[in-house]
């Protein structure tokens, strides 16, 4: 991704319009060069890629502003979960057609949520495809060095400790396909609404680094659905864990979608899309981590227990019942 | 892209198979974790990224082997013009199937040129496409700091200076979808087999990394034409070029194309994925960075003067009558 010289194709003049305004760190050159510069600070770098597909995770008629939002946000939403700040991303962009139409907002909402999460363009790469849309960003964090927030070191004792609300988005992509949830919800025009905007633009727990850093054994970001990416930590980890599936937090929406019986408690566990972060806390660190998470205004929920076991994590219903999961997360393949 | 725990999912077992053995470095934590870490050393980290999409860059009947060649060493190539030495990548598979036939052979090409070129594989992610198979692709490399070769350093007297031969790749293309060079060198199948290896496997000059840093005002890597990107080179530094169209090197196989009439000197030096080092040389340089290529095995050539001119770079014949190009590179719209 490089800016037009004499030289230029469209492509260029494409990029310089609309992307050059979002290189804003020096290390980009304007993206007038093939590569930028990313400079350590005496920290580790953290680097973590994700890539989203039309059709797959996003929907062809999605607005361009919350596709771009989400295609960073899902990346800054893995940083987070690291204890990582951000310090930039590279793009690539494989698209069937230069849509000015369609760049321009992309554009617009990228470069927003670049300067709201401190996270400048460094580069990138457009290509024609004559299939779905593409967007990979690979994003940069630093952190103290050695300190980057593992998987793996969740220990029996702590809290297990998710941010926000569970579930939410697995309900809003079924409201977008118009399944059961939007009936369900027919009456609640505000409800289907927040549900719809948790798909389309996570709300990445950057605004938590700090905490996660000073408090967590290990952290990662709930992309795959809570169920199936705490089994991962756990596996990590070597251990295993003990969910209270009421304490489970559910916004107001996903509560009546429940009750109206459009969706099951092991769907919401199960749904990917949360971004939100799963964590493990010691006993002793819970109260000044949910202290720091009140200053910050994100919520946090205490929600069971890691335990030392081989098996696989257990949730629990309000009778002590072991919930059934058909399965734990999604899978592409 | 994580390697599996007890949640795993069959895109993580393929992961997990394939991909495993490439994460070399400790800093890629296995593929166990949802980031890796990049340690600077002290030095700065160079960034760039490119993407190759089946149809566009590759072709659907490429092996699977070159295509994950291609893939890495285009980004490799832009490392080496940039003077940073390889320091690891992360990998986005867009893939319509897991489809072990294909990824079995793709990891085994990705792993041989990871090793050959040490650039350990750090992360990914692993996405499925109804589309083309799209393969991007973050390297990184370190440099001292402050010293990455910039496009912009050319100063009038310098040599324009190119690495190999130049429109190769562009030959085997042609020859591939059965075009007028296959018809010209019908007889010769070590050339068109040469001529489609340049454009399937691109030889990334990072040998010449030292000589480059050591030497270079300016440098560039030659992926979407020479005459396009001296154009784009010369742009960034404010500088024009004279070229001495005789001068530029050509494989014997592109000597006897043209020869043929099957192609002419325009499309050549405007043809793509040459992947060569296009760079400026002061005079007094220009001795020593032979003698490094020599020792480094890499041919280089000067063929033309940067010049003290806003105007395009003029490319000369041997009558020294301007060459018309119609077009200076490709551009993907």
């Amino acid at each position: 991704m490089t800016a037009p010289g004499s030289g230029a194709s469209g492509e260029d003049c494409l990029i310089a319009r609309y992307f050059r305004p979002l290189a804003v760190d020096p290390g980009a050159f304007e993206l007038g060069d093939d590569a930028a510069i990313l400079k350590a600070l005496g920290q580790d770098i953290v680097v973590t890629t994700d890539a989203i597909v039309e059709g797959v995770h996003f929907l062809s008629n999605d607005p361009p502003e919350t596709i771009a939002q989400k295609a960073l946000r899902v990346n800054l939403s893995d940083l987070a979960a690291k204890g990582a700040t951000p310090a930039g991303f590279v793009l690539t962009l494989a698209l069937r057609a230069a849509d000015e139409a369609w760049l321009e907002p992309f554009a617009r909402g990228l470069g927003a949520d670049s300067s709201r999460f401190g996270c400048p363009l460094l580069g990138g790469d457009t290509v024609s495809t004559p299939g779905p849309v593409m967007i990979s960003i690979t994003a940069f964090g630093r952190v103290v060095p050695d300190k980057m927030v593992r998987r793996s070191g969740a220990r029996p004792g702590d809290r297990v400790v998710v941010t926000g609300t569970i579930g939410d988005a697995a309900l809003g992509l079924d409201i977008l396909g118009g399944g059961r949830v939007a009936a369900a919800l027919a009456g609640d025009a505000a409800a289907r609404e927040m549900l719809v905007g948790r798909y389309r633009v996570p709300q990445p727990r950057n605004a938590l680094v700090q905490a996660v850093r000073d408090h967590a054994h290990a952290a990662m970001d709930v992309s795959d659905g809570l169920a199936g990416d705490l089994a991962k930590l756990c596996a990590a980890s070597g251990v295993s864990a003990v969910i209270d599936v009421p304490g489970i937090p559910l916004s107001a929406a996903a509560v009546a979608a429940l009750k109206a019986g459009a969706v099951g408690m092991e769907a919401l566990v199960s749904g990917g899309d949360d971004y939100e972060i799963l964590c493990a806390i010691p006993e002793d660190g819970f109260e000044p981590f949910a202290r720091a998470a009140d200053v910050a205004g994100v919520a946090v929920s205490s929600i069971g227990t890691v335990i030392a076991a081989a098996s696989a994590p257990k949730f629990l219903d309000a009778q002590g019942r072991d919930m059934p999961l058909p399965r734990l997360s999604y899978s592409h393949f």
